[in-house]
């Protein structure tokens, strides 16, 4: 849990997640994310609703539910193959809201890999509720390090 | 123009676009936006791509051009019918990538419209080059005010 964070923040945390270091760029300004590590090459990605979050209706945006979903889905590809990738095509579903304060959550279940091409099916809810599917179509660019949670990852001795 | 503009700003955005005044949620933190009314009813909307928008590789991130689609897309129905509306789902192809620095435009055609669902096609480009295309699928949910540029909107004595 970083140092950076308020108690009140902190709380508002659900067990088992981490904050995201993203320090620059879309991912830092549609921030905070998280992540729970669920075993190697398995995560969760999470995120609170706040105020910076939603639309005119006073709701999470839909927006900001595809952006989530853009990036907890895609995440398989680095969790799995530690590739870095873009986004070719994404359907999303959108199936029930989030409210300002709920905690939302996304993963994706990797289909099919071919040729570099990855098809992710995803899921992203809120407790018991389910607030979009869909699928998502990848394509690994370029190996990079591995870094923690992703299969490939070693720690240094 | 706003006037909470600098000099550099207002020159960087093209002949007839005007900022969006989102103050709050979701379309602040994402913006500036701005839109370029075309007629009544018809408009196009646009952003210059910042830091903020940026994935890992410098480029517009995938989520960003996902919440502008969202908006420019969308945004046919309330130039259209003056209602507050919610996506039911979004589908997009991402055929090119946008680089920091460069303006890019979308605006959504109304393919169909039928007991309150909106199929919306739509594209979002930088001069000459496309690089998303796709379908919305809104949900009107309730009239409200018309305001400028809506085919609605008649201005008070």
């Amino acid at each position: 849990m970083s140092d950076d964070l308020t108690e009140a923040q902190s709380a508002a945390i659900p067990d088992g997640y981490a904050q995201l270091n993203w320090t620059r760029g879309f991912g830092r300004q549609i921030g905070p994310l998280y992540e729970r590590t669920d075993g190697p090459g398995e995560a969760t990605l999470g995120f609170r609703v706040e105020e910076h979050h939603t639309n005119g209706l006073g709701n999470c945006h839909g927006g900001m539910l595809m952006s989530f979903a853009d990036m907890a889905w895609g995440r398989i590809i680095s969790l799995r193959r530690s590739y870095s990738w873009v986004t070719v095509r994404l359907m999303t579903d959108f199936l029930s809201g989030a409210q300002l304060g709920e905690f939302v959550e996304g993963r994706g279940e990797l289909l099919a890999e071919e040729d570099g091409i990855f098809t992710v099916r995803g899921r992203i809810w809120t407790a018991e509720r389910t607030l979009m599917t869909g699928t998502g179509i990848f394509k690994a660019l370029s190996p990079r390090k591995p870094r923690p949670g992703e299969i490939a990852y070693r720690e240094e001795a």
